[in-house]
């Protein structure tokens, strides 16, 4: 009966949270599963959770383990947190890629900055045309959302077809990339699915989604008013956008200048992908100083209040030349991710003082979600009418409350949290195995795990502040009296005008000639004597116990 | 010419940001105006900005200088952010503190928890009574907001009537405290307003502001569909909302218990100051322990997601003995605070892991603004017909966005953020002054500026991680080769599989014999030429540069 072969879903990451998606599909015997990856993206870092990082990687350890036994792996689209982590963990499971030519672009791209071949990423043809990977018949079908060339992956297996929805929307008219094709998804509901993956970002939307063809008008409109000059911002791997506020600029006879790296690197994928067609001639911003700021429109990146992005250092002051003032206007044509709303507002704060109109979408009209709305996705379980659902890609509440959705519409909604497999195979779904499943955050050029402590030590130095001290145990075992002492995010002075240094060495000098040889003698022992006198010193002085770290150097006979 | 009396205003807080509320009001001659305060309200920190710290405080130095020409203090309402600093700056000042009675109680407590004398507040008349104050009549005009007795402050002037808003909204039917009185507004604005200094949080909410009193609708049908336990959580000061939580409750049976400190001293002070009556009976956490879940209904603080609330707890495990399950549903009857997000959702998922149904207001039915919105900050000039508008309470841009307001409807609109001395007695209102405003912090026990780099270096250390180095400089002045190194916040072991400390040291023996006796001789540059090789080598190993922190210890002869 442990032979038997079954089929297998395991999320990695996105199940549970935003972003940093990648998800493991397996068929085989137990514990022999042949298995592909779909996705390998990252996320990113917050002062709140991981303060100091780069980047937040999904934990592979588990595939990398498993290696010898993965066939493919699948990228749906080209967004970071679906693509991103391919140049950094590709070199621990190192095989074949496939996705789509533009998403393609990105993938060699990442593999070449972290000076990997290129070779084994593989361009996949769309639906029909299919990739074999072992068990497993995978399908790019086009869906629409915010980037070109967004697949789901139509993944057929010999107990039957599962579908993975990828990040999407019902988008009939995107404005660039592949609309919404309904006849599509009927053909490949009509035999049966087996198990629908679906994305779940969007469940608590009610209303249906709204169309990217939608904005041209509302922001044509808004940059007819403009009198000076117009700035827009929106992620740049949303091509359709770029083109839509490139387009409302021209119409209203302004030259485009595209600022930030990310921005025309995306514009130049776009064109060599063949994907976007008809953009607007551009300016380069040294060509775009000598055009009268009523005839300029910049486009930028840093919608989510990057600090080293256009937007931010616009904000602050000028970018490669350009400075705003009274009477431009600034365009948020963008949604602000949650955690980022304290930089975003920081932003609009600062060209609101030098008098720049600052319009955000808070009203809904400059901007749409590349997400599926609860209608919409509830449009899809309609069309595709599979027997299980995994919601995927969302927080823990966005899972539960798809998977409430399926059960009340006659489907099995299942919750699979990262970590979570998932028997498809059986007659019910079910988990049948939980793996340990952290975050693997990128730290400089180190790979730090995010149950390592490293990063929970940074935020109790945040809050705490540090006292450093050196003590010495000189030749003959006996501890120096004196003791050296040095603060870092802890006032100097007490509440009392008194130096908080200078205190701590003097109630040091007072309690370690009361230490026994014991507590000298013993490392731990010494660190934490010293550790206590001076927290609760610290207690004393400031209401505050900071952290300590406590240098012992043991002085050896010469 | 000198020698002339002039009206000022100078907010010294809550202009251009949310929060921090200070404000103050000068007549006479220049610099010998006598003055009085509106507000001592505090701030929140956050991990982003200000780490580990506990309150933000306005920055009164200016005031302190000044403090013999200060004739009282006004408090307009007993939000935290209008009244939260009186326990921590009171004593700086020494000014009597006027205002209502239920406000009253709370200043009371923090001068109280502050082990300070309450002698100095006074409970101050409603309108038309009032309260002088060198060359200014005071009077205390209800509004009505989030909180009882929020007041209005009509300050009258040798050269005109001021009308301070305060914190309000118009909601005619408040459920707790007094509606809005557009026959009283009319009247106070009768005679003529010099200058209207108006709350700008919600100039950009286009649409009419609601009433609390179409809440008990939607939230009484939501619990009655109610399963299991029902748990809400609002602001604790929200009295009014208070009453509309249990007041649903007990109509659908379920039996009412408070949990939280601030929200049973709320409901306390509201019942001592008899602004809350007819409150149901509620049931202590251990009473409520033997009600049936389908029966119980509890009010909890933490809507923000603060860490050691109830809601929080409830999130993590247990509070109280009460735990939440499958079936139990909690509600957010409460916005949340920009900055916040992260934490927040940190609860619902928690929640949701559980399986609890988690309810927030996404779709406007179970919370509404205290704040008047752009139609009812509009009414409200259009009541008073003030010459001057200054536009107070909002970030920059909200001030901005108000004065323009302002502008385009025949009034003198002025942007004056924090420190931004104004003189409203001209004929055209204009900015004679800038004062340096920082912020103060309350970290611990101690007061930290906020521009004295304490948090800004801890900021640094939670996004750099720290290296500790002690190096021992011998009674020859001989720097000895060995050196002693602690990380914090980094890495132990570097990509290659070494350890980080060891290598430090390694390589600190080999550059410090290299460095001369003008390094070796000099505390400064001896710890920049030990900082900058243990910055290099981590730049090469780890690919990021620390903070570093160098104890040097100059051994005296004996």
């Amino acid at each position: 009966m442990t032979d038997r072969n079954r089929l297998i879903y395991l999320p990695l990451g996105g199940a549970g949270e935003i972003g940093v998606n990648c998800y493991v599909y397996g068929y085989g015997p137990v514990d022999k599963e042949r298995l592909i990856v779909v996705d390998l993206g990252v996320g990113f870092p917050d002062m709140d959770g991981q303060p100091g990082v780069d980047l937040i990687l999904p934990d592979i350890a588990w595939l990398e383990a498993r290696r010898d036994r993965i066939d493919a792996i699948f990228i749906t689209h080209a967004h970071e947190d679906h693509v991103g982590a391919v140049g950094h963990l590709w070199s621990r499971l190192r095989a074949p890629i496939h996705c789509r030519a533009f998403t393609a672009i990105h993938a060699k791209r990442k593999l070449d900055d972290a000076g990997q071949s290129t070779d084994q990423v593989h361009v996949a043809p769309v639906w029909p045309g299919m990739v074999k990977a072992g068990p497993f018949t995978v399908q790019f079908a086009p869906v629409s959302h915010s980037i070109p060339e967004a697949s789901a992956l139509v993944i057929d297996t010999p107990v039957g077809r599962v579908v993975h929805s990828g990040d999407f929307k019902i988008d009939r008219n995107p404005v660039v990339g592949e609309p919404f094709d309904e006849d599509l998804w009927r053909q490949i509901g009509q035999d049966g699915v087996l198990a629908y993956i679906c994305d779940s970002t969007n469940i608590f939307t009610r209303h249906p989604g709204r169309s990217e063809s939608q904005l041209p008008e509302p922001i044509g409109e808004l940059i007819a008013g403009a009198k000076g000059m117009v700035v827009a911002t929106t992620f740049a791997s949303n091509i359709a956008r770029l083109k839509t506020l490139a387009d409302a600029g021209v119409a209203n006879g302004r030259s485009i200048c595209l600022m930030g790296r990310a921005m025309k690197r995306m514009v130049s994928a776009g064109q060599e992908a063949g994907v976007l067609t008809n953009f607007p001639n551009t300016l380069s911003p040294e060509e775009a100083l000598d055009v009268p700021r009523e005839n300029l429109m910049l486009i930028v990146t840093g919608s989510q209040g990057e600090r080293r992005a256009a937007s931010a250092s616009l904000g602050r002051g000028s970018y490669l030349g350009h400075e705003l003032k009274e009477g431009d206007m600034f365009l948020f044509s963008s949604k602000t991710i949650p955690g980022n709303e304290v930089p975003v507002s920081r932003i609009k704060n600062a060209l609101a003082e030098k008098g720049v109109d600052v319009i955000d979408d808070s009203h809904g009209f400059y901007h749409v979600s590349g997400h599926a709305n609860r209608p919409d996705l509830e449009a899809m379980h309609d069309i595709l009418r599979p027997k299980i659902l995994v919601p995927c890609h969302g927080e823990y509440r966005h899972l539960r409350e798809h998977a409430q959705l399926a059960l009340s519409k006659g489907m099995a909604g299942v919750v699979a949290a990262n970590g979570s497999m998932v028997e498809l195979s059986g007659n019910a779904p079910r988990i049948v195995e939980y793996i340990d499943v952290a975050k693997t955050y990128l730290d400089g050029s180190a790979f730090v795990g995010a149950l390592d402590g490293v990063i929970r030590d940074r935020m109790k130095l945040a809050l705490n502040g540090l006292v450093a001290v050196a003590v010495i145990v000189d030749e003959d075992d006996v501890l120096m009296e004196d003791s050296w002492v040095a603060l870092r995010g802890l006032p100097e002075v007490t509440g009392k005008g008194d130096d908080l240094a200078a205190m701590i060495e003097a109630e040091l000098a007072e309690a370690m000639p009361r230490f026994n040889a014991k507590t000298v003698n013993d490392d731990d022992r010494l660190e934490e004597a010293v550790r206590r006198a001076v927290r609760n010193l610290c207690l004393i002085e400031i209401g505050k116990k900071p952290e300590v770290t406590v240098l012992i150097q043991r002085l050896m006979a010469a």
